[in-house]
């Protein structure tokens, strides 16, 4: 992966922001601009932030940890070591570099921290300004390589889930299902999950975001599998709910009314296209065949380095699709007590309409 | 477990610190509080936060997808639900409850999020207090509950450790170690790795936070394994270097230093002690043994819903020890080219001295 590009173009829009650097905190943003693949555990314990002046040599700043890794990874990159943290090294290099103006990312730092780096700059005489999303701006639209990428993980993805799929039988537990997908994935080479693998059986798919629990599967059950992976760094996202057996007329009913959803919101998936549109496209599907109080979350969102990213499908989005975005198209029912329904496939926008990264249909067609 | 003297506690102090109300919006504090166990994806995508006022029922705040599992685990909570996201109902909510200055949790919570809290603030009048730690500072002395769960924690990721170390031979991969330790530890019970688990060997040691890749382990190599676990919302955090065969002289010096380390420190934890003090006890001997500037990170750290919570034990840490705190003891040393060792266990601080949570004894003594 070539980083150079990237780099240009925001120190491009560092400089018309009219500003002398810019700290990126944020771990995908900081993949994405250097090839470091250092994961934070969590945002209290970064693993090194970017300082990148609006000109020249870029900085990445980390602590002993991850010195030997950074230095491996991040060409092109001067690599610095704090000990006493990131705030005292900057306190260094901000005059050393001549930055009088610092950009931030105010999305993705903790109140705290902008607390302490304002005492620190106003010692040294640094202005700080808060932004948001400059980077995720342009992770939004994906290149040639990054597509393929995601190609990749969703294929895979498939693989697992069909892997999977075929050894589910009554008798097994939702967290047996769970562990299954995630030891497959890493079997087949994924480096992780992308989120916790959602497996829920009846009625406790009734919750968008079912933890999977002790739950034996019975004969007739609903299945609903909501699973992610992580390969090169590119996340999938993908759900298919299905019956252990022999499906009744309710459940068939309610699928195809939420496959007619995804199809409607896909075939309106195009360069130029209003994220909320596609999202009502989906929306009134379902309240036209009486659910609409029971699609309770936004259509899809974006998926690249992060599994959730812009753009979002949702009912206020005022977004306009652009050619390289990638979103989910996922729409859902759920029914307390009964339990739910939602599909959820990969599409990538195209020079005109979309297309669809999934191949495997288990479930989609009753 | 039951949440309700904690809550008291927090109230108390909210009382006293002349406010009407605090916004949870850490994870894991919001678990100890409620005992409501979802888990968040990332700080940019909460399953609910709390409200607290300074007397009376506490309020749990979350959307569509977590409504039934709040109203289920967070006794004693009145449950909301927001549809646009936490800061359009708590405009509604703090007017209706009287809170006219809410404390906030400055150290976890985006900046951008309390600029926009800051606008809301404006228009209904209500005053914003950034606060650190005022649970934190709870959660740091742990309950008999707790050292049970922490116990257990600890008891079960050595079953793990014992049974793959057992399996472990020539030909495996550092990924295939890994992968291994994180599928046992799910049949066995676990709830998911409390961090990532790092299998590093011969030269790949000397990264103190290496990621398992394809090497193949050779007879003779250097093994580190740093692992651990949550159970029952309580984390564990272990770490044992071997060898994979004979070890030679060199190694078992270098092991034995930092085990004379490990044993120093856990001497000097007492009631009392001083952070900085344990700390200094194992480097000291590091630094007679020639090796003083190879051990770049801090000694320990403590341990409980997270991995690495207060204390630390650092250089630079001022803070004492008291009964119920729970930490690491793990020494290192790490040779760029040749491999690192550390040794970490598990200790509870008791009303005298501190109580090893090991059993597992794998490679500390040569």
């Amino acid at each position: 992966m070539t980083t150079a590009p990237r780099l240009e173009a925001l120190q491009a829009r560092i400089r018309r922001r009219g500003l002398d650097g810019f700290l990126v905190t944020q771990p995908d943003n900081r993949r994405y601009l250097s090839g470091y693949t250092a994961c934070d555990h969590g945002i209290e314990e970064t693993s090194g932030v970017l300082l990148i002046p609006a000109r020249g040599t870029p900085l990445l700043l980390t602590d002993s940890r991850f010195i030997l890794q950074a230095r491996e990874e991040a060409a092109g990159y001067r690599v610095e070591q704090y000990r006493r943290g990131v705030i005292p090294l900057l306190e260094k290099l901000l005059p050393a570099l001549s930055i009088r103006t610092l950009g931030f990312e105010s999305h993705y730092i903790l109140h705290a921290t902008v607390l302490r780096m304002e005492k620190m700059a106003r010692r040294i005489g640094c202005g700080l300004v808060p932004l948001s999303n400059l980077v995720e701006g342009m992770r939004i639209i994906k290149d040639r390589e990054e597509i393929g990428r995601l190609r990749k993980a969703v294929l895979l993805n498939e693989q697992v889930f069909r892997l999977v799929h075929s050894t589910i039988e009554p008798g097994m537990t939702e967290r047996e299902v769970a562990l299954a997908i995630e030891l497959t994935m890493r079997e087949l080479g994924a480096e992780r999950p992308a989120f916790d693998t959602i497996v829920a059986f009846a009625g406790n798919a009734a919750r968008p975001h079912a933890v999977p629990g002790e739950r034996e599967l019975n004969t007739g059950d609903l299945v609903l599998i909501d699973m992610g992976l992580v390969l090169d760094g590119y996340c999938s996202d993908m759900t298919r709910t299905f019956i252990a057996g022999r499906p009744e007329k309710t459940f068939t009913e309610r699928l195809r009314l939420v496959r007619r959803a995804q199809l409607a919101a896909t075939a309106a998936i195009r360069p130029g296209a209003i994220c909320r549109d596609v999202d009502r496209a989906a929306r009134r599907v379902i309240a036209d065949g009486g659910y609409g109080d029971l699609f309770g979350h936004a259509l899809g969102h974006g998926v690249g380095l992060a599994v959730h990213e812009e753009p979002r499908l949702s009912p206020r989005s005022r977004k306009k699709l652009r050619p390289g975005m990638v979103v989910t198209v996922e729409p859902g029912i759920y029914l307390p007590g009964w339990g739910g329904i939602r599909l959820e496939n990969m599409v990538v926008v195209g020079e005109e309409g979309c297309e669809l990264l999934n191949r495997d249909t288990t479930g989609l067609d009753l």
